[in-house]
């Protein structure tokens, strides 16, 4: 029987989860499948062959590349140019690139630039299963069961690789649906970025202020939940906010005008109009997670 | 033995969960115990009955406050000023009345308006267990354990009153403190008023678009965790965003200041200053989380 060759390069929560699952799925359907992990220093690859995320190691794309079915680009979005200029005079003709970076439109201007004619090969994703934890060590198998993926297809991609990367995602136990690269952006902008820069800032001003532990010491529940995204990767974050510039700063500028009508309602004293907003939200909040729900529940 | 007596006026949540509390703590000590729901319509305190939540209904204040050795005012802060004036005439000299509400100059207010000289003979608090649920069903006897209660005692109550409710919460299981009224509602403003209402204006915002089903759709678990307390209840909350209002638009203000200075970081690519402000917003957060902890975990 035929193996498959799976290139993970960086092996942190998003390449480790998705090796592990392909692991568990392989195993299942007794596939032969071998995860080799890449990356330029052999440390933090030891520790995910130990774990056993990845079967081999390679630290240079010549030897990872050769004879490899899929590759995942796990890393921030930031290392993506450098990553793919490395991995591009390497790439075999039936070789599939994906990744699961987290903005779309700059991670495929780095792919055009750096595969020029092989752009082809490039499959842009991006699994919706972000965690505050990073690192291989919170990798799990199951990370992506019932969380979607949402595929960024080129009109350069083949139906056949569009197929085969969708499927490996479902096998995986992800719901893949497909977006635009630029309506991706501004989707996540809304939905994902804003909320981790409001998050992040609120948590910073607070811990600026003179009587920050006194703040903190009486912060319960609530406060908890809304800032828990403030516990995400500042590297990775930092990144997706500069990739996603323009569109963040749209979002950001339209929840300021919301803030401000806000504020009028709150001087103003307006009960009724702060209710009236109060009750549109929760309702669209509780709409939004009945739609959640499993049939049946 | 002696009963005590303990009129709940308010029968939700926080009333209902207090009434539980102090009532499975009267049976482990064997004291004798009586609670009462006070209001003005039966049916839901013949639901709280029925639950086992108080032990009688009262629908007047002459009745209800007979005997009594202490009230909870458990309703929404908006509606403190009629309850006050309504069971001040009423108001026996040994009887201590608290109340649950989440903010506390304008309570103490609403209280020295309406019991004149009898204000010694009110202790105000809040307790720090709110949820995004409401109403009896969701009371329960536990839900004060390990939590915050702060009392903002005024110079008029006597040291025995101001201990009998510090113990009554301690019975419930809280950790009690305590603050002046205005610096309650100061640090409040802070760290729950205005996270509220940054998630409510959030998911209004999103409300609003011509594409909130897409963007609703592709919301995951940093969204909903973020704006958890957009779910909670529009009329109370409206009643603590007017009552506390000087103090939440200062906190609102502030934060769109803190907003502004993210915002020059995003639109000038400043990944480095960006990259400061997550990691100082994250090491905060998770010194917080740490702190939080029972010693020995």
């Amino acid at each position: 029987m035929a193996q498959s060759k799976i290139v993970i390069c960086g092996v942190g929560l998003i390449g480790g989860s998705f090796a592990l699952a392909l692991k568990k799925s392989a195993l299942a359907l007794r596939r032969n499948l071998q995860v080799v992990g890449m990356g330029r220093t052999r440390a933090p690859l030891e520790q995910a062959q130990q774990l056993g995320v990845i079967d081999a190691i390679a630290t240079d794309w010549a030897s990872a590349l050769d004879g490899a079915d899929l590759v995942l680009l796990g890393m921030p979005v930031g290392q993506m140019p450098a990553v793919m200029s490395a991995l591009a005079p390497h790439l075999q003709p039936h070789t599939i690139v994906t990744d699961g970076g987290s903005t779309k439109s700059d991670v495929v201007a780095a792919a055009r630039a750096a595969l020029g004619n092989k752009i082809g090969q490039f499959v842009p994703g991006h699994p919706i299963a972000g965690a505050e934890k990073s690192g291989v060590a919170a990798a799990q198998s199951d990370l992506y069961v019932d969380k979607r993926v949402v595929l960024t297809p080129l009109p350069e991609n083949s139906a056949g690789d569009l197929k085969a990367v969708r499927t490996v995602w479902e096998l995986c136990g992800a719901k893949v649906s497909q977006l635009a690269p630029q309506e991706h952006d501004r989707v996540f902008a809304a939905v994902s970025h804003l909320p981790h820069l409001l998050a992040f800032a609120l948590v910073h001003d607070f811990a600026q202020r003179p009587n920050s532990d006194q703040l903190f010491g009486f912060a319960a529940g609530g406060f908890r939940d809304f800032t828990r995204i403030a516990s995400s990767h500042p590297e990775m974050w930092r990144d997706i906010c500069i990739a996603n510039r323009q569109a963040l700063l749209q979002e950001l500028d339209a929840y300021m005008v919301e803030l401000m009508r806000t504020r009028v309602l709150l001087a103003g004293a307006d009960a009724a109009g702060l209710e009236t907003l109060f009750l549109t939200a929760r309702a669209r909040r509780d709409a939004w997670l009945d739609s959640l729900l499993p049939p049946g529940e």
